[in-house]
């Protein structure tokens, strides 16, 4: 997988060189190329933004060195590519939009900043992407965010491959809680049957847990998801004893 | 405002030295610190993680270190703290969260890894919060971008201080279209009513804007919105047209 950023804040980025993104990259598994699109300005300030028409506080992004940056990208590495733009009035990513972009051979990524950018911006681009309903400076973070998620589903990237399938939203419920050694932490006890060495038990019990979790956290999730009949009667009795 | 985050990749949030968050910083309207949990191991190999009990891909960041790395930063910084903890299962992340953490003295993120936590760790946070429905990871990169959201709301922080009021969600609308110069750039041009130099038809052609984009794309948004007479007005109007 190629994938491209285009920021004004390039050395944000030395963070995708630390954990799994760092190993992926290692392991040639990516390849991550950020263009600072400020090199792209044509006026003698490289400013890179100015005032939106018909007033109003803050600057936007121009639309010209972002336009610029991405011809040189596309001579650079020519093909298709899916081009992603941070935008609150976007799609909400999710796992399913991570699990799709993961398919891409070349996915590029437009971080945006100051108050917004020049609306004409988003002809470049194939999917407007909301990363929540909250607000921040630069689309830096969030893109990070995204390419580690996107990278999970990239085969080979995580050790064990069926770790990002096993967990929280993947077979859409949550996940169920989990415990690590020492079984008795200050007093904090490990539920008993995770000890008890009978396999079926614990099966059970994790998959009860993760239903009870999900209904009482995020009924929304239930609606969505494709339950097995196991998963239908549990959930049936759980409804019941409450 | 104080920041702690507890991570084992502390080299990541370099990111925050830069834009935003660097400025904050600078200015001294926030101080963060980043606290790396492994050097609190009781271990000879100072491993974090351990195998979950009961079976299962993956290992666990276990509590012990946790534990002790809040003990210090108890001491180091006494007071009342916010604890936040990513998790799947917490209550999602949005701009009325980030105003909610703007009011705080103290804030602190523990940032997960590998396959999850000892459900034990559970018990030092405030609040468990989700991202989205997405999985990372660990908890750096929206750590990262909960304290950029966050910071946006501490006095001081934006330059303009109406900024962060005037955007996406802040109102409870999606925001309306923006264009910088040139007014025709490659046969792409700026909307009229933009250079009319008529503040009034600006103002009502944007927000206009704003709540037919709002209706369009996350109509979930109106409902939670407590819109002025005028809002109600313009948006019984766009109803009918469509």
């Amino acid at each position: 997988m190629d994938i491209t950023i285009l920021s004004i804040f390039p050395r944000m980025f030395q963070a995708l060189n630390e954990s799994l993104i760092g190993k992926a990259q290692e392991k040639e598994l990516v390849n991550i190329d950020v263009v600072d699109f400020r090199a792209f300005t044509t006026n003698k300030q490289n400013h890179v933004d100015d005032a939106p028409y018909g007033g109003g506080a803050g600057m936007l992004l121009q639309a010209q060195p972002i336009y610029d940056a991405m011809d040189y990208v596309e001579k650079k590495k020519p093909g298709k590519k899916r081009v992603v733009l941070l935008d609150p009035a976007g799609k909400t990513f999710n796992t399913a939009m991570a699990r799709d972009f993961a398919q891409e051979d070349q996915l590029v990524f437009i971080c945006g900043h100051y108050e917004g950018f020049d609306e004409r911006v988003k002809d470049l681009v194939t999917d407007e992407v909301s990363i929540g309903d909250y607000i921040l400076t630069g689309g830096e973070l969030p893109t990070m965010s995204m390419i580690d998620a996107t990278l999970r589903f990239v085969p080979g990237v995580l050790g064990n491959s069926f770790s990002a399938e096993e967990e929280s939203f993947s077979n859409g419920l949550l996940e169920y809680p989990q415990y690590s050694r020492p079984a008795d932490f200050c007093g904090k006890k490990v539920p008993e049957v995770l000890t008890s060495g009978d396999h079926e038990k614990i099966r059970l019990w994790r998959l009860t847990q993760a239903l009870k979790k999900t209904l009482e956290r995020r009924p929304d999730l239930l609606e969505g998801a494709d339950l097995t009949d196991e998963e239908k009667k549990l959930l049936h009795k759980i409804r019941q004893n409450n």
